[in-house]
């Protein structure tokens, strides 16, 4: 078999004539970064042929330069019979991540919390006197550990961890029979899943876990104490491997790589639960239960589930609602047997961070008034209702939110450009970097801010089309294509100008136009028009950076009154946690699964037609955006004042 | 660290000084045997200091020659700060046990075995027909199996496996949804352990499983067809560690070795699973459920429970009865999710090998007739009773049977002297070898004829000692050292001699009286006669090569009519089997466990006088063995009569 050797490591691996370049790299143990998850488009994992020859055919995601140089795309390369040397580029820094500072909890209304009285967890923790061993009364270690968890309990509990047993001899014996177990109550019967000497009631904790596409977010509860003691984010180890859930699914078509993506989230999770047990002094093995949320895809990915068919009609999901499984099944690094609970899915699209976040909102309340939770992702998912009904639907908002697919695109990170202001006059932009350092690439909220701008001052048209009549020395014409620079190669920390493409503002209204027909349509198809909406609810990481005003402007969030809207944060780790501190809390949010109808855009007749009315900028029918409509009389006012 | 560097592997370690050679070897991979479990007393491990010093002060059990060479006691002999190299001498061969046949049940009474009508195992498989995956339904496959499987069963199954949901989706999917699910059954609950795709309801497979000190037996058994499709069985690969429980215990005393009894033997079981899948031409995924019995040690060193509180007064077992498990959680490499079910045990030293061998007889029927079962084995154990009662103890027999203790004896391989005449005139023997070679040694059955007939003859008296006042050419006497040339150097395998000395005949003496005083005190202890038994069972692989007569002759067993004894084969893997097949065996045998009374024989004060008796041969109270004093008096006259 051939051998490929990659350079500037020197893994080697032997492979069959056929395997793409990408298999390669996994099975040599290289990381290459592949944002469509390996399906040619990206262009992110190209890499250079130093010697021998592969089977490629020029990919319209490489640029012409590179190829001249012997660049390929490593996903669509393949193997032929020769040795190769490969040369791979060095990995695009990732940057560290600008998380929510440890504690905070962003939520609108933190009496929507269990308070510490409702606290109630899945495990409870007692403190026995185990009788000693006698000779001739037939009982074993564990028959003495039932009886006194009988007479405490009153009724017998179930023992059949291998864990607790291996360990059972010592810690009965440790402190003359004075131990403290750790029980998991389900329905009417409780199993034991720790044994301690002494007394540890007041040692007993559990996670809250948001696994999200792009960032893994780990809090750790004291429940004793009633409180969240530490609180990481990192993003999710499967960024490499496809920047959203579709390229996830297409990675992972083989068994292997479906593997390789279970390992690699599983890996951040247990480095984040390392570093909030270390952050809280607790170890890991006193850590008895976790609630994890995730999207249905994440959900899968991280149990070793195919994803296949939740992209194929007619979409169907292994599975939705999960039962519990113990932490060693799962592959997390806590105490072995903790009970592990996931929020239950409601669809291929709309998943258990939803279920979660939704818990977070009136709409987990009996209230009458009707409310709308949107939650702006690398997906969109929205969730309407009341006491009465709720209904959800989901739109692939794409990454360009995230950075993807646009050419200075990055996530929002140190370097990132957060916040754009362009001078109405010039066309000029000035921005703040997050950082303060010089810019790498520009994130989601600083491209809506750019846009809205740039359309508010008439640099760019309704369809996102720069203004060829006017001259912007920040604007250049080249044949049909026209560019914006954001910052000169001077100001960057490339040296490279940051430049903004009609292509990426044609992404940024894909984008939007899906999450805002996706919620127009749902409540269309109820009958209701947005004036009915009480509340409207943004959850979602992205939009703590987010410029309600340029939102609305650009048509990405309705035109409604700015106080009906509420940012939670990141609702799907806050309904984790409810969810881990409290049964109750745990039942409400099944009752709420239950009760959500799911609804499947794509295949809604009426979609295609809300979605081209919302890729202009901020909607074809401009009735629908009145603030915006004055705005822009008052903007471009002031601009024609100004340019006199 | 100082480095040890063992020959001829050349296998090498670090460790720091002050650890023992035996665990150097451990860690690096090099296989000692240590009869004894490390107590430095039966010389099996010793090895040669070829350079660098070690710390070791010289044991009984080495004898002075192998020491001016440099020889010492691996378990023994301690690192100090110097670099070794340590020479290994070839190892000694275990030889190709002589195992049951394949298929020979060895069971006296076939109508106790539950009848094909009677099959009624603890999973069962079960046709489906799984409606498709539809749009907007909002089922996932795993509800579209919960819907099918109520359907069948009329309840809604349990379905916690992620084994099986990681291949829902394929087997759903492979053959339209008709699939065959394998449940399994539990009180009034159905768990999920399996789905495969089309109809597999014919494939439905079990194992029984005897988990003995010195051997390991694996039964494949065919559900639907009702039978045993193949058998297996193999020395335990924890031989090297202690050939009896007591050993095993003390090897076990560090966490790293009591890691690798539970790996040596699991190894050992899933070779023979291998061996017996292979053979029925089954995939060890194909089978969902094991009943394994094994005595409470081997059962504690299966499952990595520590065992040292067995050997500690009051001799409490961290488990007695086990929780039914899931295959993975063991480690048997068959079907992950495959329910595993243990054999309950009754006390220290009578384990789930005795509440499965007692299925096999009368006892486990509600006769009036009281009964005596023994298990002849590395330890010996004993139960009695009837309808009324059921009283069990256990004796250390040792390993003298097995060919521990005893300077040429092996177990009964190729190569054993199996059985033994001794010419009444001359005292010379002659003897059978198992396969018919030159002999290596020789095993228990051989050893008890051997001792048997010399008495008889007058060879030996009453304590084992020769007759120094009669010459004959196989006996030599050097000072207070007598011995018995069984073999000459010429026609043995080793070309050395085969001799049996006094100390060996004590070893065997000491046995057989453990054996046959713990059944004495049992019986006393209810107040019975030995006239009032009704049958006697013989159970343990050692029974199939034993002579009954010379048995009796040496006082092993009581003396009492011929056809009250029955030779029941492997009564442990016969009882795991009828537990395997039948729910109601299982019932059956629980009940058992819970109306036997365990008796400590350690500490009761009439033990010591028993035995002490029973050290002689046949008795010190000859009345005990009538039978025995006609055969000596016939004996010693026709000895006397060719003589002359």
């Amino acid at each position: 078999m051939p051998k490929v050797i990659f350079r500037p490591s020197g893994h080697g691996v032997q492979v069959p004539p056929g395997t793409d370049l990408l298999e390669a790299a996994r099975q040599a143990g290289v990381e290459l970064e592949a944002a469509c998850g390996g399906e040619g488009t990206c262009g992110k994992c190209a890499v250079r042929v130093v010697s021998g020859q592969v089977d490629f055919t020029s990919s319209g995601a490489l640029c012409d330069a590179p190829l001249l140089e012997g660049c390929v795309l490593a996903c669509v390369a393949r193997v032929t019979g020769e040795d190769l040397t490969i040369e791979v580029p060095e990995p695009a820094q990732l940057g560290r991540g600008q998380f929510a500072p440890e504690n905070e909890l962003h939520l609108v209304r933190p009496e929507l919390l269990p308070s510490p009285s409702e606290f109630d967890p899945h495990t409870t923790k007692r403190l026995l006197q185990v009788a000693p061993p006698q000779p001739e009364d037939g009982l074993s270690d564990l028959d003495r550990l039932t009886r006194a968890l009988k007479q405490e309990c009153g009724k017998e509990p179930v023992v059949d961890s291998l864990f607790c047993l291996r360990k059972l001899a010592e810690v009965l014996r440790a402190d003359n029979g004075r131990i403290t177990a750790t029980l998991a109550r389900a329905q009417d019967e409780y199993r034991v899943i720790d044994v301690q000497p002494g007394d540890t009631t007041l040692r007993h904790f559990a996670l809250a876990i948001d696994v999200g596409t792009t960032t893994v977010a780990v809090q750790l509860i004291d429940l004793a104490a009633a409180q969240v003691i530490a609180a990481q984010s990192d993003y999710n180890d499967q960024m490499p491997c496809g920047l959203d859930v579709i390229s996830r699914i297409n990675y992972a078509r083989h068994q292997p790589r479906l593997e390789e993506l279970r390992r690699r989230v599983l890996r951040t999770i247990n480095r984040l639960i390392r570093a909030v047990a270390a952050s809280g002094a607790v170890d890991p093995s006193e850590i008895a239960s976790a609630s994890l949320s995730g999207n249905t895809v994440m959900t899968h990915l991280l149990l070793g589930l195919k994803p296949e068919y939740l992209r194929l009609d007619p979409y169907t999901p292994t599975v939705l609602h999960l039962p519990s499984l113990r932490s060693h099944e799962a592959g997390l690094e806590i105490n072995p047997e903790a009970k592990l609970q996931f929020s239950p899915c409601l669809g291929s699209y709309v998943g258990g961070d939803i279920t979660a976040g939704i818990l977070c909102t009136d709409l987990a309340r009996d209230a009458e008034e009707i409310n709308l939770f949107i939650d702006i992702g690398t997906n969109g998912e929205i969730v309407v209702g009341n006491r009465h009904f709720l209904m959800a639907c989901a739109c692939s908002a794409g990454p360009a939110f995230e950075g993807g697919g646009i050419e200075c695109g990055v996530r929002a990170a140190t370097g990132a450009i957060d916040k754009v202001q362009v001078d109405p006059a010039t066309g000029a932009a000035t921005y703040s970097v997050i950082g303060d350092t010089l810019p790498r690439g520009i994130c989601g909220s600083g491209m809506i801010d750019l846009l809205a701008q740039l359309f508010l001052a008439g640099w760019i048209d309704a369809a996102g089309k720069f203004d060829r009549g006017r001259s912007c020395p920040a604007i250049c014409h080249e044949g049909r294509r026209a560019s914006y620079v954001l910052a000169p190669a001077a100001a960057t920390a490339s040296g490279r100008a940051l430049v903004v493409t009609e292509i990426d503002l044609e992404n940024i209204l894909r984008t939007k136009a899906s999450i805002y027909s996706a919620s127009a349509l749902l409540l269309r198809h109820l009958g209701l028009s947005l004036d009915s909406i009480g509340r409207i609810y943004i959850a979602g990481g992205f939009g703590r950076f987010l410029d309600l005003e340029n939102a609305i402007t650009i048509g990405l969030l309705p035109d409604r009154p700015r106080e009906v809207f509420q940012y939670l944060g990141n609702a799907s780790l806050m309904g984790s946690y409810m969810t881990a501190v409290s049964r109750e809390f745990r039942r409400r949010q099944l009752a709420l699964a239950r009760r959500v109808t799911y609804v499947e855009l794509n295949t809604a007749p009426a979609y295609m037609e809300q979605y081209t009315g919302a890729l202009f900028l901020p909607h074809t029918d401009l009735a629908l955006f009145p603030s915006v409509q004055t705005r822009l009389a008052a903007t471009r006012v002031a601009g024609k004042q100004s340019s006199l």
